[in-house]
Parts: structure tokens; sequence; C-alpha cells
């Protein structure tokens, strides 16, 4: 395949290789079933215990607090889901802007005749915490807001706005799932109860995630059978992927503010570039934002088609997240935060990785000044 | 590591390393989110289908009947909690000696106001039609039966059960994770309605499995936010996990005539070993059986110290299933078909696979020979 330009890494990154050494010869060698009390399990075994251990300091929190799933969307699924008792009816409250794996577990809760609040984030990007003053009720289970914003970027203000789910009786949930290995993530630091998190977006492998959830923090089981993670989610570990997962949010966390600062330098090339052309756009989401997200919108384009050309020039940018590509409508985050329509339809996501040069975002830029000048 | 001789491939299996070199690409280079619209992302998306198409083709069924899964844990926990709405009081069927993944989902649903009705297999292993035919009604909405039950490896009159089930307006589901890969496995001659299966069980990887659902069943979403697996299974595929599962699944459904003859002599070589000796042992389930297990009895031994003297003499072998082997009562299975207690405490489960030789059964039978005769 020629070189091509990935700048779409909030949809999904490369595995770092240090994480599929490591997952190698759980693949190749080390197969036995870790729950089986052989001597030949044992390795298996210990390979989920020490990666839990790692994922755990990772974030600040316990091992036993760490439980494996297939990825983000379950994880959220099973936070939702697994916090509502049928016949229930206190309230849950989550925003307008969420990833469809929270909004849409939010609609199937409905269904269940549990009520759930959508706070409508400000034209920045931001759930603020008197938005959530404003809604909160005793009678409010749980609250769901998002760390990172997966389209553009903003960083909500995760422990300001569990303390207030707390005060009022509330389990604090959030998807972290574009904040992990991005950003610093300390669950004691924020509060949270639970937090969904997914490997592929950390440059380990698909297939994979965790969610956390503070221990005393009620939640029911979301795969019924054999004993795993606790009890709560049955099935054979998936032990290359866990450990893949563990190494590649270790080396993440170990590298963070080397790794923020490059993005940083990355990016503004990129919006300096485009600046110096003189050419008219907006940048969707204000700071605090995760480092390598830009969301930008060009007025009068179709996003869409400043996708494909910029494909054509061997550059992989999103419109919106992977999970709703085939929508072609104006994203949700993006009607949520009362974009300009006009804007809205010209706007392209791009997402910086590890693998991300000046050089990377310096073509981007004259793709894009290209693009958008004829 | 020393060279071990691993007999519980019920448990699972090692990867195949043709599965592993097909994997390895989308873990390494083509690692584009597969619902992204742009060139880098076709491979990907062409992988997902043409997976989906070889799993079909193995199955007898159509690609759209394939819904991708996190293994058979998942598949059973859809399939049976999918099945059943709230406030719908139609009964569901399924057998006392399934795995745990049917057995725990069906606790949950009956918590949820659905009343399950558990048949008691013969004492040769089997759920014959007439006891199905005693039990359902035209109010049953779901039956569950596995194909091959994983401990003592007795294949079930699937077909028979299937249209029993339809002829009472019921769905029919089984559990075929034992099964596929084995034995050959044909949806439309079985009938069946929906079918899960795992990777890890047909020398797969972990973490990925597959529930095979006919076209018109009525089944709601397991997991809600993006559009993958037609809209009721949403997250990130595990592209390489599904590509090393059709690999492995291809490759043993080529050769399944070869492998279960050669499993078959293996098999023989071991019991006729342990009768030349002449001790004292009795063989769970009757046939037909899935060529490679062995459900072994033997009379005033424990089980557990049978397995943990065969360890230490390099032999992996199991006493249940894998996902209760933390559990040291008399497992479920043996309680269903009514074993006699004094044999039932000294029960292993020897399940051979790919690997296994005619000299492992060899050395499997001595070293069993020397545990039981002292």
């Amino acid at each position: 395949m020629n070189r091509v330009i990935y700048a779409d890494n909030a949809a999904t990154t490369r595995l770092d290789t240090d994480a599929f050494e490591a997952m190698r010869p759980y693949l190749l060698e080390q197969y036995a079933n870790p729950s089986q009390p052989y001597s030949f399990a044992r390795q298996a075994k210990k390979a989920l215990q020490d990666s839990r251990k790692m994922i755990a300091d990772c974030i600040n929190a316990d091992p036993e607090e760490i439980y494996f799933t297939s990825g983000g969307t379950e994880s959220d699924n099973w936070a939702v889901k697994g916090s509502v008792q049928r016949g229930d009816c206190r309230t849950v409250i989550t925003s307008e802007f969420e990833h469809h794996a929270v909004l849409r577990a939010c609609k199937k809760i409905e269904t269940l005749g549990c009520p759930v609040v959508y706070l409508h984030p400000n034209k920045d990007g931001f759930i603020t915490p008197d938005n959530l003053e404003a809604a909160i009720t005793d009678k409010t289970k749980l609250v769901s807001v998002m760390t990172v914003n997966n389209e553009i970027g903003t960083i909500q203000p995760i422990k300001e706005l569990c303390d207030i789910a707390h005060k009022h009786g509330a389990v604090f949930h959030t998807d972290a799932v574009q904040a992990l290995g991005h950003i610093p993530v300390d669950v004691k630091e924020l509060g949270v109860d639970m937090m969904s998190c997914s490997a592929h977006k950390f440059n380990g492998p698909k297939g994979i995630g965790f969610l956390f959830v503070k221990k005393g923090t009620r939640l029911s089981s979301y795969a019924d059978g054999g004993a795993q993670e606790f009890g709560l989610r049955a099935g054979t570990e998936n032990v290359a992927g866990i450990v893949g997962m563990a190494a590649a949010l270790r080396k993440n966390s170990a590298c963070l503010n080397d790794f923020q600062s490059r993005l940083l330098t990355v990016e503004q090339t990129l919006i300096d570039k485009l600046d110096s052309a003189g050419i008219s756009y907006r940048r969707n989401g204000a700071m605090p934002r995760v480092p390598g997200s830009l969301s930008l919108s060009f007025p009068g384009t179709d996003g869409e088609a400043v996708l494909h050309r910029l494909d054509l020039m061997g550059i992989m940018v999103s419109t919106g997240s992977a999970c709703d590509s085939r929508n072609t409508q104006i994203s949700h985050v993006l009607a949520a935060i009362n974009a300009d329509e006009l804007y809205a339809r010209g706007t392209i996501r791009i997402s910086l990785g590890k693998d991300n040069t000046v050089n990377d975002a310096e073509k981007i830029a004259e793709a894009i000044i290209r693009i958008v000048s004829h």
C-alpha cells in the first residue's frame, strides 16, 4: 500500500508494535483458558492479573475495579443499562452530544419506562455545572457525560459534574473512550463511579476495552455464565487482547506529556498554514480540547466531498464519528452545539495521532487549501 | 516451556498458525475502522465481508445471517435475552445440562417474569424428542438446546427437536460452541433459527464468536450505538479476530473428515489401553458423541486430585467445563444425567484436539493407570 496520511485517530489508531509483540505469545503459545486450574494456565492467568494491575495503575484505580469488556460500546451499554432496574423510574441524565453507544442505550432504557433527560451543551461544546445543576434532582439515578467529545474534542468538566451528581445521590458514569491515553485520567481525582474505555483508541487492539466500576457501585451483570470478571461479565477472557490493551495504555501513559506537546505542535502547524492562506473556516469546540483533535467547518463546502477529495490525495480524515459515517446528515454533535448550517455541512474532523508529523500537517493544510479555494 | 500434553480442547484450543498469519496484517497494517468511507478502510471492510461469507458458507447460511459477537457467552446471552420481551410471559424451554451461559441467562429472564422449563436429560446424556414433546405447548416462545454437551460430548438430536419447536410456533436456538469445527453443521438441514459459536473452540482466537440468526427471526439488539452488525450489535468490529475466526473455521471445515477419524483413532487408543489394564471406570454419555471427547469416571477417586497429578506429569485435562472450574462440587452436567456419586466425584474430562497424537493417548492412559491403580 502507498503511504497514506492517516488523520482519523479518533475513529481508530494503529496498533502499537510493542503491544503487538506483547500479544503474540498469548496468541500463539500461552493459549490456555485462564480459568483452568493446571500449570499450563498459570501464565495466562498471571497475564490477566498483571494487565488488570497495569491498567488500574494508569488510571489510579484498584485492579478489582477493572472489568474487561469487548470495547467502548459494550462498556457504555453496560454502564447505562446495568444501572437501571425495571420498574425503577428514577431519572437518567446524559447529554445530547454523547456517543451513540450512550445515546442509544438511553433510548433503550426509555422503552423500559426509565425517563432520560438530555442536556443541551453550550455553543462552545461543553456541559457546564450550571447546566447539570438545573436538571438534576434527588430522583436522579445516573448521570452520564463523556470526558472528551469524539467529534469536537472538548474536555468536559467531569470533576465538577461528578460532584454535583454525588451531592444529589446519583451515580456518575463517563465515556472516556476518546480521553484515555490522550489526556491524564485519574478516577480518584475525578471521582467518577464508572468509566468506559476502548483499547483501539489508544493504540491497542480492536475488540477489547474495559469498564472501571468503583467499589461499592451497584451494577447488574452484563453477560451471565462463567465466573469471569468477578461474576459480572462472563465469557472466556480475550487474553491476548487484554495484554495488548495494557501494554498500549502503559506506553501511551508513560509518554503522555511528550505525546501531547508533539500533537499540539503538529496541530498548530496545520492551523497556522490555514490561517496564513487566508481561507475562511471555523473551528468547532473551544478550549480545553484534547490535543490533535480538529473539527473544522468550511462555509459553503460539503464535508463529504472534501473528505473524498482528501482521500484521493492520500489523506484520511472523517466527517463525524466512524460509527455514524453512513449517516450523511449534519452530525448530532454539531446539531447539539447549534452550529450554523452553512458551516456544519462543510465540516471535517482531523484527528492526529502518534504517527503524525509536522510534515503531515503541512500536507493536510496544503490539500485543504487547494480543495476549498476552488 | 516444556512440551505439555494439552488435552483440554473443550476449554480452548491452540490458535491455528494460518489463522494467526491471516490476522497479522489486520493487526499491524490494515488497521482502519471499517465503517469509514475512505480508501484506506476498503480492505478492512472487504475482510469483514469476505469473513462473513466464508463463515456463512461453512454452515450453509447467508452472510446476512452471521452476526459477529465477542464469543459464545455473548451469543448465548443475546439469543436468550433478546428473544424475550418484558411482560411477555410465554415460556422458554431449555435443558438442565446447558452451558452456564444459557442457564444463567435463563435465570436472568426468570427475574423478568419469564417462565423457564428445564428439561431433564436421560442418563445417556440426551434430550429426546419425547422429552421436549411432553413439555412444549403453543405458549412456548423459545427452545434452547445445545448441539454438543461440553462435558460429556453427546450430540443432541437438534433436527428433531427443532421440528417439534417449529410445530408449536416456537423459535429454536442451539449453543453449537462445542460442535462447530468438530462435526458437520448445516443450519438449513438442522432448521435452527439461532446458533451460538465461539472461535477459540475451533482453533480461532479468543474474544470473538458469532450468532447465526435466520432471516425473519425476531431478536432485539444486544448492544446499541453504531450501525455495525446490521444495527443489532454496535461497536467497532474486531477485524483481526473476525478474519482469524473465518480462517480457522474454513480450515477445520475443509478437513473435518480427516480430523474426526484421526481423533477417533487417538481416542480409541486411550480407551483400549485403559481397558487392557483392567482398571475400573465409566465413560459418561452414550453415542453419538463428538470425536475426541471423553468424560471418564473412576470410582472412589477424586477428579480434582487426578487432574493435579496428571498436571504434574505434564498432562492437562479438566474436571468439568472451564467456566465452572472454580466450583468443586459435582458438575451440573453429571448431576443432570444422574451420575452415581461414587463415580461422579472421580470424573475427568479429556478433550482431544488437532495436535494430539496416538502417542499422547498412550501417555495419558499410562498416567491415568498409574494414578488410579494406587
